[in-house]
C-alpha cells in the first residue's frame, strides 16, 4: 500500500505527465497535483504546445480551493512568458502555500528563477522529490532545450547474432508482437522517425504507428545521399504524415522539384557525397524536431554511432540466430574495445521469449 | 518458510546433486535424501564414476533406520550391474518402504525398469517430483546416454553488435567480472572445452578453469583443419590438462608425430579440407566425452550451428557497441527467417550491467 507522502502525490503527477508524452512537440511533459487538507483538489498536465501549462490546469480545477494548498510539480514551473505567462506567478496569485518540485527545469531561461522567485514570495518549495523519473521523462525536452539538436533514439531488432534479416533480405518476422508493438508505442512518443535510404527501398515502409488505440504519426525523415529514393515510395504519401527528405548539393535538382511538388520537404545538407550528419541534425533541430527515432539500417545506425549522435539505445532481441551478414550495426569500428560505445543506465526487459536493452549512449572514441 | 513435503525433501537432493556436476564425467549427477518418521536419516550422491551410487551412500548413513524409510532419490534407482551392483536391489534389501523419484533414467538399460522392480517388490513409487528440475541438470548425461554423441554448449562473450573484439582483435575486456566468473563456472562443468584454430592462434588462451575455489579443468579440444598449432601454444601444456587435436587426413604427418611426443591426442577426422565435424563428434563421443563447451570462434561457433551440433546456447552480452566483423557466428547464413536456429526455454539473467541469454537450440534448417 501507498504511504501518504510527498512521493505519492508526485507519483500521479509523473503519471499524468507521462500519457501526455508524444504530445508536446518540443515542450517537456508536465503534471501537477494540488492538495489542501489532506484532500486533492486539482490536477493537470500540459498537453498541447500553446495551451495551458499544467500548474494552470489544476489550479483552475482547485479555484480557491488553491489558497493554503500544496502543489506538486515535476518540473519547476516557469518564471518567463513564453506562449503562455509564467507559472510562479499564477502559483504565488493563487495564495499557494507550499510547492514541491520533481526535476529544476534545465532551460536555462527557467534553471532555478522559477523556483527562487516562489520563495521570495514566502513560499514553501522542496525540490528532488522523484526527481530520476522526472528527467528521464524529458529526457528528449533536456538535451533539445539545451543544445537545439534533437534527442535520437536509435532502436533495432534482430536476431541474437545481431542480423535485421536473413541473408537473402527475409526479416519477417524477427519480433515477436509484444517487441512490435512496443516499438509502434516509441514512435508515438518521437517526433520524427528516421531511416536510412537502403532501408526505405529494400522496405518500403510506410514508418507510421500501428498501436491498438489510436496514436500519433511521427514526421518521417529519410537519409538519402544519392536521392534515390522511388517516386511511388510510401514514404512520399504527405497525407499520412509529413516526410523530410535529407540530401546533398550533389542531388538531382528536377528530382528535388518533383519531391517538393509532393510536399515532401527537402533538405540540402553537405556538399560531399554523404549526408553531413552534424548538419542534419541541427537542421531538423531548427525545424523544431527534438526528438527522433533512429529505425536503421546498420549503415546509418553506425554512422550515427560513429559521429555520437545517438543519445539512447534500445535494442529488441528475438531469440534466434541467421547468420549471414546483415548487421545491426555496420561500420569499420573502433580499434580498442575500451573505445566502444557503452550504454549506461542499462535496463534489460523481457518480453515474452524477445529481450529488450536498452540505455544512454557513453562514448569514448570522440 | 517451505512447507513440509515430498519437494522439500527432493530439492536438497537436488542441490546436492548440483553440487557434484563437473566431476562425475559420463556419469549423470544424483542426489539422494533419506527419511524415516519425519527425521533425515540419510544424505548421499554421487561423486566419481565408479564409486558408490547416490542411494547407496544415503542407506549407509541410515544404516538400520532405512528400515520402512521413505527414499527420495534425484533421477531413478539403476536396475543393471554397472561398475557397482544395481540400486534398486540395495533399496530392496534396506526394506525401504517409500520411493520418490525427480526423473526417469533416459538410459535405455534401465528407461523404468527401476522402477517397476521396486514396484514388484511392494515398494510405492512416486515419480514425477521436481522432474523439470532433474532433467535439466543432467541434460548433457541424457544425450550422450541416448546417443553417445556429446552434449554441446556453445558459449559466446560479445557486445551487443555481435562482436567479440574490435576489428584489430582487442578483445581485453569484453565481458564484466560477473561474467567472466560465470564462464569459468562452466568450464568447471563440463568435461571438455572446445576453440576453433583460429582463437587458438589469436589469444593463446590455457583454458583452464580460474574460480575462486579450486575448480576442475576441462579437456581441451582444438578443431584444426590444417594444423596449423604452434609448437609453443599453452594448449600444448598437457600438464595443466589433456589436449586433444582434431585436424584432417590431410595434417602434415611429422607435425602431428611431433605433438604426440608432447602426449597431445590427435584424432583424424574427415578426408576433405575441413574437419568432419559430425565424425568429431562421434569420435569424441567414444573417448567418452559427453560434455564439451564451445567457446569459438565465429567460424567454428557458425559451422557447428550450421551442422546442427550444438544442443545449449549461452551468450553474454556486454553494453557495448564496437563495429568491425569480428562477429560471433561467421557463416553464410540462412535464407529465410524461419529457417533460423531457435531458442528454447529462453533464460535472461542479468549480471550486473552484462545480460545472458540462453536456452535449448532448436533447428529449422536441417
Amino acid at each position: 500500500m501507498n504511504l501518504l507522502n510527498d512521493e505519492f502525490y508526485m507519483s500521479l503527477a509523473l503519471d499524468m505527465a507521462e500519457r501526455a508524452q508524444g504530445q508536446t512537440e518540443i515542450n517537456p511533459v508536465v503534471g501537477c497535483v494540488v492538495v489542501k487538507d489532506g484532500r486533492v483538489v486539482g490536477m493537470g498536465a500540459h498537453l498541447k504546445r500553446g495551451t495551458g501549462h499544467a500548474e494552470v490546469h489544476a489550479l483552475t480545477m482547485a479555484g480557491a480551493e488553491a489558497k493554503g494548498a500544496t502543489a506538486y510539480v515535476t518540473l519547476e514551473p516557469c518564471s518567463h512568458y513564453g506562449k503562455t505567462p509564467p507559472c510562479s506567478d499564477r502559483l504565488i496569485a493563487e495564495g499557494v502555500k507550499r510547492v514541491v518540485v520533481a526535476a529544476v527545469d534545465p532551460n536555462p531561461q527557467v534553471a532555478g528563477s522559477g523556483i527562487e522567485r516562489l520563495r521570495s514570495h514566502g513560499i514553501e518549495v522542496v525540490t528532488g522529490v522523484l526527481a530520476k523519473r522526472s528527467e528521464r521523462l524529458n529526457e528528449t525536452f533536456n538535451k533539445y532545450i539545451t543544445t537545439k539538436l534533437p534527442f535520437v533514439t536509435l532502436k533495432t531488432a534482430s536476431t541474437l547474432d545481431g542480423r535485421l534479416a536473413a541473408r537473402t533480405g527475409d526479416s519477417k518476422w524477427i519480433s515477436n508482437a509484444a517487441a512490435r508493438e512496443r516499438v509502434h508505442a516509441m514512435r508515438h512518443r518521437h517526433q520524427a522517425i528516421m531511416v536510412g535510404i537502403g532501408t526505405a527501398r529494400a522496405d518500403d515502409p510506410e514508418l507510421t504507428t500501428r498501436t491498438e488505440v489510436p496514436g500519433l504519426n511521427p514526421i518521417r525523415i529519410v537519409i538519402d545521399s544519392k536521392l534515390r529514393i522511388d517516386n511511388e515510395a510510401r514514404l512520399l504519401d504527405t497525407t499520412l504524415a509529413p516526410t523530410i527528405v535529407v540530401t546533398t548539393a550533389q542531388a538531382d535538382r528536377a528530382h528535388i522539384a518533383e519531391l517538393e511538388s509532393r510536399h515532401v520537404q527537402v533538405l540540402i545538407c553537405g556538399e560531399g557525397e554523404h549526408v553531413d550528419l552534424h548538419l542534419a541534425m541541427r537542421r531538423l533541430g531548427e525545424l523544431e524536431i527534438s526528438s527522433i527515432l533512429l529505425e536503421g539500417g546498420g549503415k546509418l545506425n553506425g554512422a550515427m554511432l560513429e559521429a555520437g549522435l545517438v543519445d539512447r539505445i534500445t535494442l529488441f532481441f528475438a531469440p534466434k540466430l541467421i547468420g549471414g551478414n546483415l548487421s545491426t550495426f555496420v561500420f569499420d569500428g573502433f580499434e580498442k574495445m575500451n573505445q566502444a560505445v557503452t550504454l549506461d543506465e542499462v535496463e534489460v526487459e523481457t518480453l515474452d521469449d524477445n529481450v529488450c536493452i536498452s540505455g544512454r549512449a557513453l562514448y569514448h572514441h570522440l
